[in-house]
């Protein structure tokens, strides 16, 4: 890890409220009640049929550096944020308690508890800020990831969204959109961050810096070979393909092309090309693209997808619903716990109670529903229990590599009936059930 | 500036194609060709009246960070990105041209130069995707909060979006939000790194957590004092308003409706306080707020917003089309410039050549146009030329206060035309005038 994703202290990446309740709560001795809170959303963005939960070891490596720095603590009591009963608290501040999830590229529907974090109110209460930003975030470019590599079948697709997203979330969304079935990014800290592999191409800025297009491509395969991808939409797209051949041969790796009707240009390209004698020259496709417009491509000669903008901001749903809950409590450090949910009217009632979830499987194996109770679970759903532990008494018990969550993904997305890469709208592919519970309104 | 900001290096946020496009310039020797790139938009997004410049500040400090470190060249030599000579431009790179831009905070057109980057060609470059990241996504953000502090008028509008969006983000976030006229922000970050004030309440974790309202309530005012904000939506809301004025009295700082209609409640809310006395208690309304829901409100008896996901996903349109063009090069590291532009067909095209912009006032000192143009510009037009130096020979130079971009951007909204605040949609409250320029497609 680097310094821009381990920095220092994830410690103020917390919303004000978080640190008030809890120095209110030490007064009240409530601070000490063990606790739980749970990760969930009560609806899948409009349409989609599953969710992908991403961000997962982010989450873990968050809750690590979880810690004031003094600096930080003398910031909060020169702004007076906490008092000082507060600040020795959080001076002190470690996480100890458990956290158990849904492991990283699992998918998940409504009401699907995909993080349950338990320990005293004051530790876990403090954790809500961070942890749903990188859920909301990196699940929510999962999900549309997810949907562009189902897309795109078994073509590669690569992430090239940097330039329109937040510099640092591009790295996550990069991280995300590889768990999810992309084969590489074109952001060199994600690849040196995450090891995911780097992918590049060149601008329409080196082609116009040249004199001619002939100069630029010269230049690209005298230093690069002839293995690359060639950019040949500068100036006329049929000139290009001509003088890209002539400079690199029929060896030509690759051309991109950037604008235009994709499906029409990617025929014309290709049989010129083929008429050449590049038969193994490939075409990459790149301009907008998002899993509608990959999809529709499907039976044009493209070789590659490069995606940016519909990436980073979750092909029109950059976040998800997910909400940190308390569900249950006890009256002190230990005892029995209480389920507890809000009540008022206006739609954002949650079900009290620590929950377990498994998605039981039909005769042949696909997925038929999630299964989300409290209390005692059938004996035959146990080999279909969701969540695993990721933290144990404050330690770290469920880090894995990146490539673990990318190939669990893929296969919990095959376990899917098939209609769930289906890209029209739809309801979530299978329902979720409620074992034993009486939510007051439907999830 | 801390780590999570200032991170050690910017150098890797960065497409693997500007380092490759590098060496095969370094090759051709084009790399030390004289170059003008420009950042730009060729449109806002659908129905929007203006766009808001923002993240300038961030731009000079990533220039400035932009220093590749040993562990950054070695992951690049062991990845084999580029070849041992591009390996020691960058060992030494640092910017050594000039940058000229619009400042933070100013509203901006289709076809505004916000951003002009002139060096070599090498230098420049690189650049591109680090400037592009942080200008698309931090103006899309102040888009959205110049609207809603627009529709808000005279009350607080305050940002609680952090656990919707990438944890980092949201830090960028708080400070776009700022810049565009919002009073506050809940995340502490935002608060540490920039200055900006903070606030925060209570969520329902906190009610819930105690046996009764009442007790948390009475935690709460003990804690914090009777200026606090109680949350009165956990259970029943009436009941929660009585309880809350009982605990703390008429002197009670605020109450926070969270859920339901919040137009009915703030009236119910409001007509209660006032018979329970506490006429100086305000009301604060959050709840998947937009600009729309905000004016919605204007006639409610509220006295704050506090508003999330919409404002942290640019309230649906979370990225700006900023592009970064080579729009001039010499043919050496001086000489003349050559205006260059993409022709090909297929709707990407630009307009070559350095660009100056002024936006001209009508009698009654009203913006009537935004005139972008190459070449001589109209001497009456010089007071309201819109770019100012930023970077010179490598040196920051347009430094500035958060203050002063939160004042600018208020200033220049309100010098355009009234019709920019309307919520509607339509076309850009005023038309670019290209001046000397014919453009082979229109912007």
């Amino acid at each position: 890890m680097d310094a821009i994703t381990a920095h220092r202290s994830s410690a103020l990446l917390t919303d004000r409220y978080e640190l008030t309740m809890l120095q209110a709560a030490l007064r009240s001795g409530a601070a000490h009640r063990r606790s739980v809170f749970e990760v969930f959303t009560r609806r899948l963005p409009n349409g989609r049929r599953y969710g992908v939960l991403a961000g997962t070891g982010r989450v873990l490596d968050a809750v690590e550096a979880f810690r004031f720095t003094t600096p930080q603590l003398d910031w909060l009591a020169d702004e007076r944020v906490v008092d000082e009963d507060t600040l020795r608290f959080l001076a002190d501040y470690r996480f100890t308690g458990d956290i158990h999830g849904y492991p990283e590229g699992e998918v998940y529907f409504p009401g699907s508890p995909v993080l349950t974090v338990e320990g005293s109110f004051a530790e876990a209460v403090i954790l809500e800020t961070v942890i749903l930003s990188i859920l909301n975030y990196d699940s929510a470019i999962a999900a549309a990831a997810s949907r562009m590599s189902s897309a795109a079948g078994e073509r590669p697709v690569i992430e090239m969204g940097a330039r329109r997203a937040h510099e640092l979330a591009a790295v996550s969304a990069a991280r995300a959109a590889y768990v999810a079935g992309f084969s590489a990014t074109s952001d060199l800290e994600a690849g040196y961050t995450y090891g995911i592999p780097t992918r590049g191409t060149a601008a329409h800025a080196f082609t116009l810096v040249h004199d001619t297009e002939r100069d630029a491509f010269t230049a690209q395969i005298d230093s690069m070979g002839r293995g690359t991808t060639l950019l040949v939409d500068t100036y006329d797209l049929t000139e290009a393909v001509s003088t890209a051949v002539e400079v690199a041969g029929p060896g030509l790796g690759a051309v991109r092309i950037d604008s235009g009707d994709l499906t029409l240009l990617a025929h014309r390209v290709r049989r010129q090309l083929d008429e050449l004698g590049a038969h193994d020259t490939r075409i990459l496709v790149t301009s907008d693209l998002d899993e509608y417009a990959i999809a529709a491509l499907a039976a044009a000669p493209v070789d590659g997808y490069g995606v940016g903008t519909q990436l980073v901001t979750g092909s029109g749903h950059p976040t998800c619903a997910m909400v940190y809950k308390l569900v249950a409590r006890a009256s002190g450090p230990d005892g029995e716990l209480t389920p507890v949910a809000k009540r008022s009217a206006g739609g954002k009632t949650s079900i009290g109670g620590r929950k377990w979830a498994a998605r039981r499987p039909d005769a042949d194996g696909v997925a038929e529903a999630e299964v989300v109770g409290t209390g005692p679970m059938p004996a035959e759903l146990e080999p279909h229990l969701l969540q695993v532990p990721l933290v144990s008494k404050g330690e770290v018990v469920g880090r894995e590599p990146l490539e673990a969550a990318r190939e669990r993904h893929l296969r919990a997305r095959a376990a899917l009936p098939l209609s769930a890469t289906q890209l029209s709208r739809g309801e979530p592919v299978i329902a979720t059930e409620l074992h034993g519970l009486t939510p007051e309104r439907s999830l």
